[in-house]
Order: C-alpha cells, then structure tokens, then sequence
C-alpha cells in the first residue's frame, strides 16, 4: 500500500523525508505547503514534492498522512491547525525536538484528534539547512523516536513506524516526559554548557590569550556552541521545564567537585573522575557497537 | 654546540623529547633518573637515554640541561631538589601543565638557583603513556609556553627555547600567572564540566535511557571526560586558585542563562548564543589557519 504524503514545512528535514519516501516507493505523491514561497518553489522544481497546497486546510484534504517539519517555535500553532482539520489523514506526526509541550497543546486544543497525533524526533541532522541540502539518505542508521499518548490509535503509531523504516531509521517509542527528560540531558544541556563556557571566555579581560592558546580538545568541546542560535533558543525555551532541571541536577554536581578542589579533597575529586570516565567510557564502547548494528542493520 | 642532556622521569613526554633531541642533534648524550627502575630499563633499552643516573643529584652533576618530566603531583619536590643541587647545569627547566606553584616552591626553597629555572609547558600530549610510547614527532607543529620569571638568566631561556625548536615545536614566553588563568579556562575548566556532566548523567535515575539514546555529539562532547583521573586531580589542585576563579566566572554565566530560559527572555538567550557562535566561529577559523602556518613552519 502507497499512502499520500503531506508535509508542512520543506526544509532539510522535511525535504529529505519526502525524497525518502519517494525512493522506497512508500509514498505514492507528495504535496506541501511551506510559508516560503520561494522554498516550496525549490522544492517543487527539485522534484522533491509533487504539488504544492495553498494552505494547511486544503493540504490535509489530500493525503493519507501529514508530516510537521517546521522550526520549533512554529510548530505548536500548526500542529493544532493540522489536527482541528484533520480530513482525508490517517496520521498526523511532526520531527521536533522537544516533544512534551506540542503533546499538551494538542490536549488542550484539538483533543477529540489526538488519537491520530505521533509525535516523532529524528535524531538526525546536519549543519546545513533548507531544501536545497535535502538528502534522500539523512535518516539512514540514524533512530526515531516516537512518543504516542495514551490515546494515539495503534493503527495511526504502526503507519508513523513504517514510515520511518521506509527512510531507512531505526524507530524506538518513549514516554514523552521522559523524551524530554533524555534529550534535555543529552543534547540540550551540553548545548547550554558550550554556549555559557565561550561566552564567558569571549567576555574575560584575558580573552585574547585564551583564544590564541586553546588548541583542538577546546575546539572540539565547544563544536556545539557554533550552532543556530535561534534554533537553540527556541528549544531552550520549548523544553524549558526538563531544561531547568538538568542545569540545576549539573551545577549541584559542579558544585560538589568545586568543594572537593577548594578542600583539597584529592580522594573525592578522583573517586568522581573515575566514576565519570568510566560512564563515558561504557557509552563510547556501547554507542560504537550500536552504531556497528545499526549500519549492519541488526535491531537491538 | 651540543647539550648533555639529563631528563628526570622518562614517560610518554621525556622519552618523545629524548628522542627528539637525539634526532635533531641537539643533544650529545641524554642521561636520566626515574622512579620506576622498570621504565628507566626500557628507555635504555630502545636507546631513548644513553645511560641511567642512580639519583637526582648525580644526574644534575653530569647534564648542561635538566628536564623535569614525572606527573604533576611529584614535580614540587623535585624541582626544589633539582635546583638545590644544581651541578653542572646550566638551566633547569620542566613540562607540568600548572606553573605557578612550581614557581612559588622554587622562589620558597632555592631562591639562589631560580636564576637557572625556565619553567615550560609543552601543549602536546597523547591518549598513550609511559616511555613505550615515546615518539620523535609528538612536539612537532605543536605550541610551548615559557614562563620565565623575573630572576630567569636570559642565557638559560635561550637554551630551553633553542631545545624546544629543535625539538620541532613553536615557543611562546607568558607571565606564569596568566599562564594558568589561560590553562584553566581552556583546558582545566572544560575536563570539570566534562567530568561533571558525566557524573550528574550517570546518576540520574534515567541513566539507562540517557545513555541509550546519547548520540554522536554527546560523545565528543564528553570525550575529554575519558581522560585519567589521576592525572586531573593533580592538574585540579595544582592549579586551584586560577580553576575555581574560572569555574565561578563560568558558573556565574550560566546562571544568567538559566535565569534568561526561566523567565522565557528568548531575546536575551539569542543574545548570548549568538555572541557564543561568533567567538567560537572567530577562533576555529584562526585555529585552522594557525594550525596551517604551523605546519609551513611560518611564525606568527
């Protein structure tokens, strides 16, 4: 079976999903509707879509399944439009990055088409953007994670799973609180880390000399401040709850060793790094076995 | 003009700068006095030293040169009796991480050799240790920091420079203080954060999924919390004072951050990101050219 495929937003993600789902042959068309004229127009002539609609409205009229694939701050709003017009759709679903508040305004907004709603993140990406960088490949060997509710119809979640498989991801359902829990740990936090640690290098009186003199391990640690600034807001500020907490639960922790430096404490300061290196270094051994199976195209 | 050479400890950075200086001709002869009768037995017998003194103070009577290079916490005695019995060297000099309280030690306890001492801190390193993984090259395009003191003999700081650039690498003379100010902020700060992080992550009571779902920008960004935790405990409390200052500066930042997400300030947040992305941005590109003029062999 062939399904009509709608996306919202045709960027890199949304892009390349589409062009995926082209080649596995899962989808049978693909339209789209962008606020961007001018992406939509790329998009239609990079073959990338089929048609284009003229509002979201007309759009979910003519697909089986509608994808959301905007900028976070964007999404709460079009997420609820999607789902109060739901039409000809079976599925709707989204890829942002934080999951827990587009959940509770669907709830509160549109909760008699919540059955049809998947949350989704794809834990992929690239440091380009736009339609003009979509890649057919993007979401292969990398995972998806979907967050379904109480209320989320199996047969709308088992549509959003074969979807992704069709593009390649290895799919993994989670509870959405604890998805935000997850990646405000993994991802947002470290963010949040890089950006305070330039920034209060860039401002020091001794600024110059810290930047002539760090070397690689810096560059390397800090790779994650250079990232989009307004995208990092928005999921600053999307996530902010899990966010918070995994800043206070760090500088609780910073404090400690803090503690340990300023007594002198050697045997606590070791006891913490051996603890930390040894985490860190089961993941790494973990994450390349796991990256090893995936590529191999093992399931876990 | 050839040195006598004498190096005390010959791990990874005595035995790859032996190497060095045998290779470039710099040296006449290395002699050397570790610990560990086990590692000493090694560099003799892969041709690292040239012969083994029984002590410190029959070494010092037989070099033109003395290189201090054991792990940080065994620097502080050694240097003070390296320079009480000064022999027949002409300067002393060192490769620990942290400066400054060498420098206070030698000022304390051999106020009348300090002349002699050209402290020094090779920014070179490997994942490797021990003098069986001693390497020619590993200082090669590399950057050296001197700090000599106000006392230093202008004739000893040339010969420690002239030994560095045989030895391949780049030299640059700082005030010690600043030194270690810069060293914290670059490199003793951002292991903490690592270490820290790691360690919050690893008892949180979701570790299991943090860990699972931790991908590859999480990895590098917590690759430096792999790294020995002894040899961080020493760094942290050798250079306590000029870490904590950096630590507060940082913690400071990120509470303002923190206060900015709390109070959904998305102006200020983007504000702080984006300054962050331009600094960082700023100096990976000198990075990368630096890094290129190095390896040209061209001074800045």
């Amino acid at each position: 079976m062939k399904y009509r495929v709608g996306f919202v937003g045709v960027g890199l993600i949304g892009g390349s999903l589409a062009l995926a789902l082209k080649k596995s042959g899962f989808a049978s068309s693909i339209i789209a509707w962008d606020h961007d004229a001018e992406a939509l127009g790329h998009a239609l002539k990079m073959g990338v879509i089929d048609s284009s609609a003229d509002n979201v409205v007309t759009l979910m009229d003519a697909v089986d399944i509608a994808v959301l694939a905007t900028p976070t701050l964007a999404c709460e709003p079009l997420i609820v439009e999607m789902l109060q017009a739901p039409g000809s759709a079976q599925c709707v679903t989204d890829v942002a990055s934080v999951k827990g508040d587009l959940y509770r305004a669907v709830l509160a907004a549109a909760p008699q088409a919540a059955s049809l709603y998947v949350p989704g993140h794809p834990i992929a990406g690239s440091e380009r953007s736009g339609v003009l960088a979509a890649d057919s490949s993007l979401f292969e060997h990398h995972r998806v994670i979907l967050t379904p509710g109480e209320d989320t119809k199996p047969e709308a979640l088992e549509i959003v799973q074969n979807l992704w498989v069709a593009a390649g991801a290895t799919v993994q359902c989670m509870d959405v609180m604890e998805h935000d829990r997850v990646l405000a740990a993994t991802s947002h936090l470290p963010h949040v880390l890089a950006y305070a640690l330039v920034d209060a290098l860039a401002q020091s009186p001794i600024r110059n000399d810290i930047f002539r003199f760090a070397a690689g391990g810096f560059r390397d640690f800090t790779r994650i401040a250079s990232s989009d600034p307004v995208m990092w807001r928005d999921i600053s500020l999307a996530n902010k709850d899990a966010l918070l907490a995994a800043m206070d639960d760090f500088s609780e922790h910073l404090g400690v060793l803090r503690a340990s430096i300023a007594e002198g404490d050697g045997a606590a300061l070791e006891d913490t790094f051996r603890s930390a290196k040894t985490a860190r270094d089961v993941f790494a051994r973990d994450l390349a076995l796991r990256n090893r199976s995936d590529e191999l195209g093992l399931k876990e």
